[in-house]
């Protein structure tokens, strides 16, 4: 399940209302294209944003219409108790294996993160994938936590940030990693940018914003590199270089729900305040390279 | 009401549940000694690691036991709707006002921070105090949207981080942000070192986190400073350099919780998990301090 293509889709609202039937289309257009996993309710899909009655049925909406692609559910929260609660209802809802980011209001030490990673796997029945997200979390992990944490039961695999663009530079990181989390536990790239790098480095697989929405595009360059054939990944992640453009602009959150109203997926205006979704000049370079791209699925 | 003492108690856990019966303990405390204000739910008051319920009894209590002291209520939280809701809970429960910082996970850009609180204060009965902390919300505010912010209907008081130490830079910076903002709006200092000098520099108000704590410790300081007794303010300061020291090291929010169990105000273990309280050496210390200082009261 930890291999190959985790699509994250965006959640999106309608008048602040979680729009579930626009959801199961994203969801559904992920199973067409053959996704290895989605994951439901990752920064893509606004977990921080949503409560918890939303958060249990955005997780339902998932698994109800991901067949048998096993769905991934993000449960991170400020506090563990709700943590707990989140990782109870997402078992419920068929869960396949949950994801957490240790989120942050106060800033936490190193034992205060390990504490939260041992508090929530202990009680689950399903996998962990834990999740490095230093941009939204303000948490730095160092390798020595990432061993700490890996070594937990039930921890199935490691979200790293972004890897160096060289490709010497990012497999030595890769490595430096394996050399410290158990021999099971996958690792996962994210930062879309530097997917078909960490792919080709040896990363498991690409936890992946664009692949909630444009699934074939991402799964084209996916596939390549984990088929051995590093340069048409790299290819493939050259010829996007303008979405990643987009995404060092204004953030692969806005840039995504930018793609998927533009595509008519989701309707307007379908970000949680007080997040804006992009204007103007914005809103019409998403547009263009959407089009010059042909970034249609 | 924006002016003097405001007073931010810590809202204590006891088995990961609000503790209602040393809360109120806390709040008759700050009664006693007679603040100006108490500010329920700030970031001592773990605001946001209680859910709606929680932070609505949070501050039916402190309303309660406060007599005819103002209740400030802390409204924060990361989508524009929830806090709609938490405003409405706390004017139901009979806040005099409300506090509002803009806490992020994905990064704001200014006209998002300026549509939060429009869309708040649109709604609001009561006044609304601005709060800035960028420690915990990672938001950097610029002076022009001070102004911006503060003119709007319904804001009353601004919380300012710390000042500069020296007496003449922090004279500066306090007139630089009064001159952006309406003069009906009150300037309140926080980052308690900082009280002193952020007093004698002209701000209004406290808004103190050792105050919800040790009320008259904080009082005797701000009651010099507000008779123009501006040498026995930083006296009292430079006295308390101690605890100005383990917040420093330690982060005002366990330091507090540290001294509130050490005095036996609250249970041990008050603190929400993931967050800590604080163990072995540095909990010694703060007991040595607070005898050290006698910190009492």
């Amino acid at each position: 399940m930890f291999t190959g293509l985790s699509a994250f889709p965006h959640s999106p609202l309608r008048n602040d209302v979680f729009d579930e039937e626009s959801y199961a289309s994203l969801v559904m257009r992920l199973v067409t294209a053959g996704v290895d996993s989605i994951t439901a309710l990752g920064s893509t899909g606004s977990y921080m944003y949503l409560d918890r009655a939303e958060r249990r049925r955005v997780a339902e909406t998932a698994v109800r219409h991901a067949g048998e692609i096993p769905v991934l559910v993000g449960i991170g929260a400020l506090r563990t108790s709700f943590v707990r609660h989140l990782a109870d209802d997402a078992q419920q809802a068929g869960a396949s294996a949950v994801l957490l980011a240790p989120v942050t209001y106060q800033a936490l030490g190193d034992d205060e993160i390990f504490g939260l990673f041992e508090d929530v796997t202990s009680g689950l029945s399903v996998p962990l994938v834990v999740y490095d997200n230093p941009g939204t979390t303000h948490v730095s992990f160092s390798d020595e936590l990432y061993a700490r944490i890996t070594a937990l039961p039930n921890v199935a695999s490691l979200k790293i940030p972004g890897v160096p663009a060289e490709p010497r530079e990012a497999r030595a990181r890769v490595d430096s990693i394996r050399a410290h989390v158990p021999s099971g536990v996958s690792i996962g790239v994210s930062g879309d940018a530097s997917a078909a790098t960490g792919l080709n480095a040896g990363c498991d697989v690409w936890y992946s914003v664009i692949g909630g929405t444009l699934p074939e595009t991402a799964l084209r360059l996916t596939r390549a590199s984990r088929a051995g054939d590093h340069v048409a990944a790299t290819a493939e992640s050259t010829r996007l270089e303008p979405l990643w453009a987009l995404f060092r602009d204004f953030g692969s959150y806005r840039v995504t729900a930018a793609i998927a109203e533009y595509l008519g997926l989701v309707a307007a205006d379908s970000l949680p305040r007080p997040v804006r979704g992009l204007e103007g000049d914005a809103r019409r370079r998403v547009a263009r390279v959407v089009e010059e791209l042909e970034l249609r699925a």
